[in-house]
This record gives C-alpha cells, sequence and structure tokens, in this order.
C-alpha cells in the first residue's frame, strides 16, 4: 500500500529535518536512512523537483528543507512521490453511476480518506516531537551518543 | 494504495459472485468488469492460484467462487493478489528500536491497519447487498434490462 519509493523519501525528509537547519549530505542521509545510494539518489532528486527539499553546492553543500518541519505533513511527501488517487467517480465510467460510487468503491475510497487524513494531519515535526524515547532513525538522532551502522560504530 | 491489478481482482470476484452459480466465462466477466481481456487473463490465473475461484472446462465451463459470497472478504481477494505488508518491526532493523515501532511506522502502519480492518470485514455478498440501487457493475446486474458497452447494447 505505501511503496518503497515514498518509505525511502520519508525516511530522508527526517534525516534532513533531524539535520535541524544545516546542509546535510547524500552520503549522511544515506547511512542515517539505510537507502542504498543508487536509490536514495533518485529519491533526492523527486524531493527537489517537488520542492520539499532543496540542494547547495560547495564545500558546506547539501541537502535542507525548503520549509519549516512543522508546516510539512507526511501527506506532502506522499504526494509529492506517489500521490494518493481518491476515487471520485466510477472507474468503470458506468453511465448509471455518475458520481455516485458504488459499495465497492465506496470501501477503496474510504481507505484512501483515511490515509489522507492520517498522514495529512501530521507534520514531519510532529513524528521527531512524538517519540522522545524512539525518534525515528533514532540511532542517528542521539547527539553525540556513537552511532552503529551494522557493525561499524563511527 | 491499491494496484490496478487488486482492483481488476476485485471486479472480476464480483462479477462472478453476480454470476449466482452458474459458470461465467472470461469474455462475459472481461464485459462486465471492463478489464482488458489480456490482463484480465492473468488476474483470472492468480485467483484460480489462490483458489478465491475456480475454473471448469467444457461447454458450460467458465469461472466460479471457490465459496460461498458471504464468505469471502475483500482481504482475501486483496491478500491473494497483493498482500497487506503490516509493519511489525523496524523496517530499518534499529537494535535500538526492536519491535517497537517509531512515530513514522507507527502511522504508516495505521493506515494498513485501517485497510486490513475495512477489508475484513466486508464481504463480497456485503458489497451485493448494500447498493440496491447502484450495485458494482451495475449495468450488468440489473437482470432482464439491455446492457450498453460502450456504443453496443448487447
Amino acid at each position: 500500500m505505501i511503496s518503497q519509493t515514498v518509505e525511502y523519501a520519508l525516511r530522508s525528509v527526517i534525516s534532513i529535518a533531524q539535520a535541524g537547519g544545516r546542509n546535510i549530505t547524500a552520503e549522511e542521509i544515506a547511512r542515517n536512512t539505510r537507502v542504498p545510494v543508487s536509490y536514495l539518489s533518485k529519491v533526492l532528486q523527486l524531493l527537489v523537483k517537488a520542492q520539499i527539499i532543496m540542494a547547495t553546492r560547495g564545500i558546506h553543500g547539501g541537502y535542507s528543507l525548503t520549509k519549516s518541519a512543522d508546516s510539512l505533513a507526511i501527506l506532502d511527501v506522499v504526494n509529492a512521490i506517489d500521490p494518493l488517487k481518491r476515487i471520485h467517480g466510477c472507474p468503470l465510467n458506468l453511465t448509471t453511476h455518475g458520481n455516485q460510487l458504488c459499495s465497492l468503491h465506496r470501501r477503496l475510497d474510504a481507505v484512501l480518506q483515511e490515509a489522507e487524513n492520517v498522514f495529512g494531519k501530521t507534520t514531519i515535526s510532529d513524528l521527531l516531537a512524538e517519540s522522545p524515547v524512539h525518534p525515528p532513525l533514532c540511532e542517528v538522532a542521539q547527539v553525540g551518543v556513537p552511532v552503529t551502522v551494522g557493525a561499524v560504530t563511527v
């Protein structure tokens, strides 16, 4: 139901938000999110294109959010990558249905509506604030604590 | 969120249920569901393999459900084609998370849980009973009324 690309994009956005305003490199994001580098490159491009994040070149370059984490909802990231397609009319184009959904499509759309609700009302800063003990990507969120990636402490 | 193949499988199962026990041919299902014949063939094979439907050869052959429509849930069809993958543990394998989901994965799983609930408690016969005015695939459900497919009345 939630594509791998969306999952990776959400991890990336959280990692960038956790950097707290400083530019974060693709290598750091890959390490934090455990997204394969080649896949991450595509995800970051999509997020830049959707103006969720921006890239800065140079020695202190990297990625940052285009707006604050408290005004960026999960839904913004989902819709930038793989938009939720609510069902507004009969997908079979049945003339007798018109804009009225049958029982099947009402059920399918109910699930999409719930996803839209949950994702629309949750911001990236909500996600960071709600898990003080186990924040997303927590092994990289504990500033000053060594980070273990696989068997390597960095 | 809901794949095209799942959507087509649900339409197919509803069409077979609407046949009320008689074997229905792939051509009839294609006409009722408006699924392209080549795609439908793949979908029917998946449903047969999952033992949701069975195929009978011969002059009155065709497809029928393996069990009654009131004991077949939407979820059975979804899971036969593109299973809902609930999130039971940290997808990043973070040792500090273990089986506790972070705020991100709790939200993603909440949507999957809602889908599982809605789809699990709704049977195919519920779908047929709930839309007396506009049942699924209604232009074929009105027995005795000519069916218009595109510009052709059959």
